[in-house]
């Protein structure tokens, strides 16, 4: 490893055993050194940026999301544990930087760095790099670079990895379908629902999109449909016998075979009886906390595969030539308006509005939308 | 279509469309001409069975069990309906033969037939071809050549069709397993978990086998240990804290790919949990009657798939030489003393016999084995 910058002319003055020397910028961030609620556990810190290697890019983060995930990572309930750090060499504590999701913008690039160079945008290549500060200093396998187009905005760039990824793979991986098939899915108004029914009417795919009754039922009826959503049904109606004559006089023999479910319980069941021979089911979230229920008939006699779904196994899985591929297609829809930038709400970048919008993130997409820093 | 016969010389008298003319064997069936209670509905045929053509063969059956779908097939709660059908000239009803399983031997073979010859032992091809009967006409497709192996036992070839080939493809066709592999199954000691066993053990495969807590469990622990059950598990032990580390000092890192499920209910949530990441959970049946529970963190950060398993299936959508193919495996594993005859009671071939035992035949393989007629 050599000690030549292509920004930094001067040398480092100190090396370390477990973090590099600093360079001339103060980065903050969102940090957590123990389990617990959000506003209990997150601190403000700021430090000095470690300086750039040749080995390594320097970003500066332009925004981040603050998902559910998040929220559960902080907590210690999710299947991803963080990762606890010095951030700087003035640290005397390991500290984890909240948040998963986001953009930023490589500033400097080491001699050595082959993939990225300075004002190429990047997202995260793997779940657990946390993006909730300003700038970050590591290896170039850290980011994943991210298609240039201007058409797509900040909002949707820092949004694109976890949503529009797991709707699109979803609709790829599990089962071939051609113009004209069903996909049925729950949670239809969900970020990722309505990226499932921008990605298919996209693809000539027709979507039976399954939602929570409520009293302006035909509000989100409209709302769904105008983004392009065949169908609508609420889950009270999906288990009545008039719903399967009318999801009959729709599909015909043409039963889908690609069912997507966020929801569990009983929803999810009605759901999986309309898939035809040889269906994949496939569950990405649990929103009603309730167990996926499956009468065996389903699986022995319809031969219905029932998988799950993780963007985060997903990209740890791939290569950042795959990923920059979906990325190429999910820009691409979104450039042309296939695929819409998401309801959000601007977060403030301070401490105290840091930590109530963290303590509310669990509830995601609802009320004003997908809570966006803007750094 | 030729009118030559290789055993018999003399033209058929008559042609009728729907049946062929009759030949000079008298053939007897339990019949059943409407769903309902096996004793209501079965009853005893006796017909000239219909003379050879061409290009059909005509077979004797040897031996025919009565499985638990036989009994759901004559109430009409099992997904393959039966061929009601005249079984000859002679008769004015369309009747359905009972039985689904068994092994005949080949008496007489059209001229045009190529798979088949006079004393070849066959099974059938397809769920559904009733095999209470003491003897058949019809094309050679209808029928299974079976591999000649005098070593293994009419009961042995009788009942290979359904739980042997359970046990082999479930164990070959949902994931790779290599020697030392562990596969985790409930139902352990039913037919199919013996035929895991058996194969199992041959295949340098472990076997963790969990049975239902019983009085003698020990007795049942050494009868599956003798068939080569490497651990024995009950039920109710399955969820405790002391037998998941039981089960984690026995396996260490190398957790189960593959859990085969024939109980549903919370014995098959339990199991699921024993699975490593990205393992294949096979579904074939449901004693238990009550459906499966799935948490989603075992679809979604496990990454475990569900599947089901249904031979009558997969019989239908494979070839002949397939079939020829798993049966060789399968006869030689018997031929090898590696996959015993089932225990078995003989069944009498006359009405009031049959009826008995048909309305007992649901508990299956249980108290005096599996029922066997031999004609």
């Amino acid at each position: 490893m050599g000690l030549l910058f292509r920004t930094f002319t001067k040398a480092p003055r100190q090396w370390r055993r477990g973090y590099s020397s600093h360079s001339d910028i103060t980065a903050s961030a969102m940090v957590y050194s123990e389990y617990g609620q959000p506003s209990q556990v997150l601190k403000w810190h700021s430090y000095r940026l470690p300086a750039l290697t040749s080995t390594t890019v320097q970003v500066k983060f332009l925004a981040s999301p603050i998902n559910p995930a998040d929220v559960n990572m902080i907590q210690g309930a999710y299947p991803i544990k963080p990762t606890y750090q010095k951030l700087s060499s003035d640290d005397d504590k390991l500290l984890a930087v909240g948040g998963n999701e986001g953009v930023a913008q490589v500033i400097a690039v080491g001699d050595q760095v082959q993939d990225l160079k300075v004002g190429d945008q990047v997202v995260m290549a793997n779940t657990g790099y946390g993006t909730w500060r300003t700038h970050a200093t590591g290896p170039a396998s850290d980011f994943q670079l991210l298609p240039n187009n201007k058409k797509v905005s900040m909002i949707q760039k820092a949004t694109i990895t976890v949503n529009p990824c797991t709707a699109y793979r979803m609709l790829k991986d599990f089962v071939k379908l051609n113009q004209g098939d069903y996909v049925i899915q729950n949670g239809g108004n969900s970020a990722v629902g309505q990226a499932v029914i921008g990605i298919s009417k996209a693809w000539g795919l027709k979507t039976i999109n399954v939602v929570r009754n409520r009293p302006d039922i035909d509000k989100l009826r409209k709302e769904l449909t105008d983004l392009g959503a065949t169908h609508v049904v609420t889950d009270e109606d999906l288990g009545k016998h008039e719903t399967r004559a009318l999801i009959k006089s729709w599909v015909g023999e043409n039963k889908p075979l690609l069912g997507l479910n966020c929801v569990g319980g009983k929803s999810a069941t009605d759901m999986a009886r309309y898939l035809g021979e040889n269906g994949q089911f496939v569950t990405y979230g649990a929103m009603s906390r309730k167990p996926l229920s499956l009468p065996a008939s389903l699986l022995i006699f319809k031969n219905i595969s029932f998988h799950g779904f993780w963007v985060s196994k997903w990209a740890e899985v791939h290569s950042k030539e795959a990923r920059y591929q979906m990325l190429e297609d999910v820009v691409d829809l979104m450039s042309q308006g296939k695929l819409g930038e998401p309801k959000w709400t601007q977060v403030k970048w301070d401490e105290e509005s840091m930590k109530t919008s963290v303590d509310q993130g669990i509830t995601g997409f609802s009320g004003g939308g997908k809570q966006v820093v803007i750094f």
